[in-house]
């Protein structure tokens, strides 16, 4: 069955390989259905099938294009899938024109882990993310995923597709919380219950194990109510880093001195007296402290979600939008420099949390590697599913309101920690 | 142009008149709008307003068409605004020509209380409900309203618009509760836990009044986890008629007999073995029984929505759809009986929960006066949004999870009730 | 640890394969998890994989539960996915105990393509719809799928698992058309004008090739104003049979004739004048002239989706619900009946289109065998999920806007077809 | 009827006036309705109604507290809905204490019409948004709204509620055009072809009047197949100016050099090869260019919205998002920078089409005074309504998919120019 020992390659066929625990066997399968979408043709070598659930599968087959360049298409495919070549060829670099500026032709990242075979060894994608490229260091030997506007002239891209290893996440399986039962995706007729025990478990279990957990709040999470319930969870210590903007912190503050929400009582849920000024009244006494932090150490804000985080010392970025009112002075008003405080915060984070966010929810999206567990809450399902179809394979979506979920969940969290 | 003291009526011209609280004020506001959108002219003859809150205002005027046509386009629309003319002419009455038909000038009702003007008195619509007829009985001296099917041949049926007086709700005013908060409408960014409160206040209330509550419930309340917040409130006594389909009776039944809904266990919210069968176990066991009652009786029901309801004595009526599976015996299959059905539940009734359920709901606003009070919780914006649309003026929808929101409810229904 | 030749099987494990195109690989996939979800375990014997893409590929494996009823939970499940015992047992049947009632261990239905081994002969399973039981008919050799209030007494219904072959649908690859190219599923995020090019190029094709076409249509077809789209592809013979409810032929009848729905002028888009009225015309008139198609002979309905249907003889069912208002002479109230009416016409049926409804779509797509391609077209993406769910591999869901798509694929159909 | 002569005025109680046409006696109802509801009370003085739909109304009243800080509170609200005190005091002004600081009991503005009477005489507020506050510069008599970032120490800042004039958006009445037949708010079930023929009339309309259009547009614009349809808006002339963020004009880009968006073909729907990385080829095609305008120069963009735009003449801004990749070098990535470009452009703008965009539509709709049309459209009835409840009177909302209802427009707009 092996393939006709001395001929010579032909320059529209590669042999390549697959190989991985019998769980991930939906990766062949995917293999298989994109060369044959792609028109392409293969021929089967090897297959070697595990006998037992933690056994080892391995796949041995010749891809066939029509043309050479037909075939470069498929193998760009399947390699994003995990696919090998049998014989591993050198990843190609190419300097970068200019400041911001890639070659034709660099080599596009997924946000699965990546390895680079370069100057004879194999190198981790440091920081990877989707959609970037990848510029190698050959001096300390390393690799990193890197977005335009960092990349600097003379920087050696990764070109081409050769000697990149992309390693799928694997699915959790055997696992147990919400990431193994949610798996068939978000919906709103789940029980509701149910849900919010498993996010529990697996939020107590990621913190136990010391993991780092990020929060990225929508301003709802006020509105809605919700405000104590997070304050309580940063309080109990299950956030290590809360990414948002402008309007979260505002209304927190406005509920914190004025007991609103952009005028609406948040006690009694009646629209209160001039209240359409409560938020600017609170931007407005922010400014006069000088920050959210000073505000803080003046006595002026006593409680909600940003001062527990300054209590308990959780970092957090608040990154600025064109629609924000004042904004706030410790707002990062530059959307450039706003992503690398993300990104610094993001670096090893285990678990996050969207609560009820849509733009800076996209935002983590984009910086997450596939491996992060990801819990996605909001009420409209195109918000969870915008943010699900970003393609982490490790992110369950909930379809809830947030104001009734979340007062839940931390009551549940409390429960645990007790 | 003022009308000539003394001359005769022109046929484009029309006196009325409209009286009511001051708090009704933004009828005469319609009145106008209406007359205006329509391209007619009116002169006010008088307009006398309530100097304090609790004062009668009162506005006379003469409308004016350009034709005895035109005018009679804008009368309909006035008078079912509330404007009254100011010579009550008698309500015409024609004879149904055949069972089931109406005559072809037929008056269209709304959903707000009605009367008519008819052998020189005045009689109340009895069963008032939007887009029927009302058919004059002269011997009782009563008006009811009906729906096509059920005229009878030679039934006195008003038609035209003389001797109509319509009285559109008053809008619920320095009443507390969720009536008076949350008029601006239905939004998934209010403060969750107030409004819990506030309904929980509300049905609260109207049960120590001894008012008549009924609950309209989809099967998204077994699916979201929760049955037994729905089952608790008929426990403590705060439900006295459920109004449901084959769906909701089903996912109960298999909720308690095998502690999973379409498949998916309630405690883990993990799809079970061979779980999309149990919904069809469910329906066999009740068929082996012979009804939902008798499974009661034989002890094979021993849970749920449906259980307390048949131990606490709740009338519920199932209506059927095509979409049922099975259905159950205890459906009622034919949709002509089930309206009738509902409609005899439905009598009297203070306060209506509708809790995520479309098709049911549509069909229960359909049959209430605008004076019922409705509070309408979908997790589906456009749900809510259909279902106020219908002119209830007492209406108000809630954007949340019913998932999380039914339990909330029903644990502040019991601290309530301690 | 492989299985002794010769010794007895053990009662926990069972041999079983699994066949088919290389194309379907997925369905290994599915089987290999389920097992391990279940934490079964299993032993590969053999698996051979097709050289090429249009070779079969055979897996022939035991499979192994802790107990004997562990073993039947993993099977049931890999069964209903494709695998097959090596031994093909007989199927066992089971007399219905009474007139609606299964036996306890019925076998449940899905929708794919069934066969019973039964008599020593394989039997297709007659009119497969989901969730249902099979009843054999020893004497005609037949199997047929029967809802619960279809089983008689003394009925041999298939009980347990044993002799039954599943046949999941091929997933539809190297085909063109929409389902094709949408199979990553719905999102209001496509090429519109795309779409409805491959829409109408697969509905063209499809009745080229002397397919029979249902259309599904929900009321907001008329309210969108697309009611003359429709109109057209029923006049250029695209449409076989219209599935319906009382909604969408009242406002029909509204649109011809007092050119409104629900009282909004169709060209226009305004309110008219005593517009909330008008459907209850449109409904006297139809019940004056006796029916739909009597109006039609009577000259008083003169265009129209239901007027083309008549014109053409396209047969029409309208089902009741309890919403409806009158409902219609032509209405089947019993919703019993109408889904043996609407199953009637879905009789071989090979492409459906649903436009904008819910209810009588939920009800068609669980009478449909997973082979039918499925269009669903909803401008609320909860509508579009919850068609798709239900488990048809050749569904598309297309979240668009009924009333700006239709008229463009009417338009679209008419180029295909001049 | 009059108020006791020589009486001193109590200190809860203020003599306050309403005037208007009488089609804008819907204020009247939410004065009287909010002094209710703040539980105030008030006498009436003198009521005089039109008589006539063109004459004025006139309302003189005592409004009651039950001391001089609730009255307070009542006149805040009751001015901000147009009621203006018998006597007019001057507007009393504080200094700034700080550059980005507002004095504690500054004035809040809304988005309507507002006057500010100071040093003897009426100043009309320039440049009018929601949530900001008035400066006065004595010197040249002119009063200008400031958002909090733009004040400076020594500013003269309103404070308190006397001395303002706020003049409601007065409804528009007998108009034509969509803003008049929508007026009950967005659904999706209008009919679609006549809502797009009046937002065409709309537009041809305000155009051929010289009044300027802006557009602000979402990236689903490109992603729906709608490019070509709002390029063909800018070339034939109906659009002024163009406001969006890096990711239309990145999938823009992309459409043009790759026709793909997101990698999925634009003409076939299906997703192609290695598609995922046309966005960043796009990206990096721009920044070799060293701008968009550089690369339709070097004629690397020859197609689209933004090279219609640069063809045309029509000015665009490009503000920031947390969320761009890249982002181009167009992009103001500065928020608070972006904000001022936007509102330097929305200047004088007569009309804005909302289409598909969030983000930068909500930003936009806080900054447009109330009197400026606006017509939303988005396939989610959620940011329609969104967007709507920011309080412009004159906002239509359109739920519609924007890939179907564009070109269909765009045809429109062809036709009335042709």
């Amino acid at each position: 069955m092996a393939r006709d020992q001395g001929s010579k390659p032909r320059i529209n066929e590669k042999e390549v390989k697959v190989e991985g625990h019998l769980i991930d066997s939906l990766i062949l399968t995917k293999i298989y259905d994109r060369i044959i979408e792609l028109n392409g043709d293969f021929e089967t070598l090897e297959f070697r099938v595990g006998k037992h659930k933690t056994d080892t599968s391995y796949l041995r087959m010749v891809v066939k294009g029509r043309t050479a360049e037909h075939l470069n298409d498929i193998l760009r495919e399947i390699y994003s899938l995990g696919a090998v070549p049998i014989e591993v060829a050198e990843a190609h670099v190419a300097e970068a024109p200019a400041d911001m500026g890639f070659p034709d032709n660099f080599y596009s990242t997924t946000n699965n882990p990546t390895q680079v075979y370069y100057g004879g060894e194999w190198m981790e994608v440091q920081g990877i993310m989707m959609d970037k490229a990848v510029v190698i260091n050959p001096e300390s030997k390393t690799a990193r995923c890197k977005p335009i506007r960092d990349v600097k002239k003379g920087d050696l891209v990764v070109v081409g597709e050769d000697g990149i290893l992309v390693k799928p996440a694997e699915r959790p399986r055997e696992s147990t919380g919400v990431f193994r039962f949610m798996s068939s995706g978000s919906s709103s007729e789940k029980p509701a219950l149910a849900v919010i025990k498993q996010i529990a478990n697996d939020l107590y279990n990621v913190k136990k194990e010391g993991g780092k957990v990020a929060v990225v709040a929508g301003p709802a999470v006020v509105h809605t109510g919700a405000a104590n319930a997070l304050a309580s969870l940063i309080r109990e210590g299950f956030v290590d880093v809360l990414l948002s903007g402008n309007a979260l912190a505002v209304h927190d503050v406005e509920a914190d001195l004025l007991k609103t929400s952009l005028g609406v009582s948040l006690k009694e849920g009646i629209a209160t007296v001039r209240g359409c000024r409560n938020h600017l009244v609170a931007i407005n006494e922010i400014y006069k402290a000088g920050s959210l932090r000073a505000a803080v150490e003046k006595n002026v804000l006593k409680s909600g979600i940003i001062y527990e985080c300054l209590k308990k010392g959780v970092p957090f970025v608040l990154a600025g939008s064109i629609r924000d009112d004042g904004p706030l002075p410790d707002v990062v008003t530059d959307t450039v420099l706003a992503q690398q405080r993300y990104k610094e915060q993001l670096t090893d984070v285990a678990m996050v949390l969207m609560l009820a966010s849509t733009l800076h929810a996209v935002a983590v999206g984009n910086m997450l590697p596939s491996t992060v567990k990801l819990v996605c809450v909001d009420i409209n399902p195109a918000s969870v599913t915008k943010l699900l179809d970003r393609g982490s394979t490790q992110a369950v979506g909930v379809v809830s309101d947030i104001g009734t979920l979340l007062p839940l969940l931390a009551e549940e969290m409390k429960r645990l920690n007790a």
